[in-house]
């Protein structure tokens, strides 16, 4: 299984909407970093809505893809982190310095063009 | 594994970028219909650039899930159709009349929003 990444004009889209399993988790972060080079994005938003429980594995991943987009010049912002997310990332340590987080998908579209002066 | 559909205001959009088994058809037909009830959307642009070759039962579920979201007053934009999946569609008596079609994802947006006047 795969997470699809949508283009739309400069900015990649990836919803993820179901819990994620190790190795998706980590042909996802492939799959995005190949598609930001691909593409030439400047902008990454990822919609972690629908996750409602995160372990140390997935929010390392989840920390690492965000460092690494932004070596490639992407900047990254992360939606719909559910309360319980939060928490465990903040416990695990991945503070997830610098990066913007938005409610939902629109407003985290609306965040990305406003930072990028779109 | 099923399609994520993404809500971006009133539109939902869906990726296929995978060649489609049977059960995974039936299941984002099934979730795409669901959505449109839930976010009571006006428009859905259904990508399927990655699809380059259909069979007869898939293009009969993405004919109905376009029949269907009408009924549900959704519009339907058809994004990426390739030559050879326009070519089968033709032949197995598909012809998705009064269906939007467009190059990419973001024209297919563009010109849904000209359809619903946005």
């Amino acid at each position: 299984m795969r997470i699809p990444i949508l283009k739309l004009h400069n900015t990649l889209l990836a919803s993820i909407q179901w819990e994620l399993d190790d190795q998706t988790a980590l042909q996802f972060q492939e799959d995005l970093l190949q598609k930001i080079y691909e593409t030439g994005a400047n902008g990454v938003v990822i919609d972690i809505t629908a996750i409602d429980f995160i372990d140390s594995f997935i929010a390392k991943v989840l920390g690492d893809v965000i460092q690494m987009s932004k070596l490639m010049g992407a900047k990254v912002v992360i939606t719909g982190v559910q309360p319980a997310v939060a928490i465990t990332l903040l416990e695990l340590g991945v503070t997830l310095d610098d990066v913007l987080t938005a409610l939902d998908l629109e407003k985290g579209l609306d965040k990305l063009r406003q930072e990028l002066g779109d």
